[in-house]
């Protein structure tokens, strides 16, 4: 794709670009690479503040930029095609996907699938190899279920969304439209309900509703329970990465991230917009305001307001984690110091 | 459902009702509902002490309730039909199974199962679309094997046992009686075990067995490895949550419950009504004594008395981590203290 | 198994053997035993130092030793056969190879396996029951894939890589010789990249490539997701246990080993032979040196130098981690200190 044509696709995400400056730097890109490993003819970008450092040496045909013109002056200098925007993360992502688009499957349904009676499927279904889909099912329009992937009883797919290879949907689960459920996630599966008795455990039959919002993406190997009585939430948007635990009944908001092996216990309530880092854990029954971050391993054990900020376990506001996690270092003098004064 | 049918079916599990105080009291019940989204026709259940809040304004017709006879009155006085026992949420529990028992596949293996030669099948088994059973192995009468589930040669599995979707049952194990293996579980999955040489990793192969006795639940995409030689256990009526692994020659006893992501590593021995919380983890050869409890988060590196309650990372007491967790936020303080007092 | 026949199959293995002392000492081995449960006829082996405390009372007829001259002599005092070497785990490895081989599958392709047009195969293939596998894809010679495997376009397979039941290869994976990735692992997925925009994330499509080196094992549900752009790469005989999670772009090194629940976040940076135990986790593009260990849930923020040893979270050395774990268990009468002068 020549770069004159690039930025006709990308429209009004691009903000400012060299050929204003030069019309003739007009390369023709064969796709992306990062920046370290760019050959000529590859369009790359820079990530944070290293973009002076790295424009000075790329073999790249074509760079990613921020607004900033002394660097934007440097890569014409160096021969380099450039676009930019405010926001060039977002700039690169809308590049990515003209060059690349991930793996669909064709619309159909494989002959080796096994598609129950009592099934609804929309239009436009794409149903790879050996999937199962047991009765009472209902799939809408130009959704994609990977080969080996089985849905049970009673589950509904809302329009477009996508279902990986081997992940499974238990009964009674909801998905919105546009979700996408990664490999060998499991979505619905029954809660750990045991009530201890004389006897031993009795079993708590998990008879409610799993419900995953329009937009929703559920990462590899991740878990979301199915609760006894009502519903499992995750609100529109949120997006949960690899190997995360979601307990039953747990109610999560909308536009969260939750990183990879966060774990959720039974009938955690999570606000709108929340970020938790990789393997927090957060305790039965507490309640995350909206915006509110934790950073990475997190241990959560009581509520956390709107916007907060929290470290460390148990969990406390971030700029007190940062210090005390500093004088902690400083214990073996503080030690020797008490040793030495308090019998005086 | 009537109300007095339901009473009827609960038998001695009920201990007390409204039906002694008013016999009119007979609602029709459709379903279950939590409290706070009860609607007419439903009957409902208040975890712990918040009754008394809940049962001024829920909607529902009727509640599981403590054996408490204010808390009972009031309930009668809106109208709301009521059965109590002294454990309500087993009663809770009991009151599921009579509204709601989860899918079941039908008994009979499925024409696009792959079912070995020299494969022994009980009476009853229900056998789902695109299971793979390989040679040698023995099925006991009523198992269940739901689609897309794998049975690598030389397993044994006892009766009622369900294995549920895409899970995958490795050589050289015993699953007991009633059992139940989650999605994605892998059972018996080679232990991880390298030797280092002077030219890199030797695989030590995984020539043991893993047994799990009657009644053991192993939740969605855990991992039980088989060991090097002799036996990776989980003793009856063990319940295992979500992304659990443990690892190889574990030897874990009866009746305990390991929360999600709890990881063992190899060879650690773990009593009996043992109490592993969310996340924690356990080093190699580590012994827990019956009835120990650990909190979220554990790190446990060294051995736990029987009944004894740790937390923390490296794991103590749990009173003595309570003290310290909340002192190490005094430290800023004590740091300043000793800082103007060092030279002193 | 004769002992004798034992001996000539292990060649250079065997340092020193009990045949040298007594020849009629040459017992019928029927298999491996851990020691506590080895009965008569059985080969057991000992860990580290407790060696002398078993050899007195096992009923083993073999042993594997280390190069003691007590302990042998002790051995053969009971009537013991044995072997030794300078590392008596690696001989017990290359003992187990001799008496157990895993379960392979049969050459050939199962015809139930869906091997969709367009894909290279390698000679003396196993491709099980219910396999999937999509166009454009190469599997080397001698490569075993178990039942229910997806792999996606665009994948490489290396010779005799072995491929366990239900574990998913994404598009854009090349997979050396001699690999292993067990069951539910899911190797290529797509890596975590959501861009915050005002009107919600805006999707980074990953299309970059997974490499694994040869020798390379992935344990059980484990996840190594592809990149944006550029590579996720793992080095040549690295060994990864289960639940592991390896973000977008991460580069590891050769022959290191991260134990089960390990978490590297995206761009993470690990040299040659690190060694992360159970539960670490890294944060975004954290570099680690070459020889570098971190202990049992480490939470390691900031770059690691080569050969370092750390512990704790945030990730200190192991030498300091010690010495204020233990401090940290003083704090309640250094608080009482702290209080009773603070105000002199």
């Amino acid at each position: 794709m020549q770069f004159s044509e690039l930025i006709i696709k990308l429209g009004s995400a691009v903000k400012a670009s060299s050929l204003g400056a030069d019309n003739d730097l007009n390369p023709i890109l064969t796709g992306l690479a990062p920046i370290d490993a760019a050959t000529s003819g590859t369009i790359s970008y820079i990530e944070g503040d290293k973009f002076a450092k790295f424009v000075s040496n790329t073999a790249a045909s074509a760079l990613i930029l921020p607004m900033n013109e002394a660097i934007q002056a440097q890569a014409i200098d160096r021969g380099i095609a450039w676009i930019a925007a405010s926001e060039p993360r977002l700039l690169f992502a809308q590049v990515i996907k003209l060059f690349y688009q991930p793996f669909r499957l064709p619309v159909g349904i494989h002959p080796s699938a096994i598609v129950e009676p009592g099934v609804e499927l929309g239009d436009d279904v794409s149903i790879g190899a050996h999937v199962v889909i047991q009765p009472g099912v209902k799939i809408g329009n130009g959704v994609t279920i990977h080969p080996n992937v089985v849905i049970y009883p009673d589950v509904q797919i809302g329009d477009r969304t996508i279902l990986h290879a081997n992940c499974t949907i238990h009964e009674r689960v909801r998905l919105g439209a546009d979700c996408v459920i990664h490999s060998g996630a499991a979505i619905g599966s029954e809660g750990f309900g045991f009530v201890p008795t004389a006897t031993g455990w009795f079993k708590m039959e998990q008879a409610g509703y799993t419900v995953l919002e329009d937009g929703v993406e559920i990462g590899c190997n991740s878990s979301v329970d199915r609760p006894a009585v009502g519903e499992t939430r995750i609100g529109r948007d949120t997006k949960l990465d690899n190997l995360v635990h979601v307990g039953h009944g747990c109610q999560i908001g909308a536009n969260c991230a939750l990183a990879a092996q966060v774990g959720l216990a039974g009938g955690v309530k999570v606000g709108n917009q929340v970020l938790l880092a990789g393997q927090v854990g957060v305790a039965n029954q507490v309640t995350i305001g909206d915006r509110a971050i934790a950073s990475s391993k997190t241990g959560i054990h009581s509520n956390v307001d709107p916007g907060e900020i929290v470290s460390g376990y148990p969990a406390v506001s971030h700029k007190l984690w940062l210090k005390t996690a500093a004088i902690v270092n400083r214990l073996p003098e503080m030690y020797q110091f008490f040793k030495q004064n308090k019998q005086n």
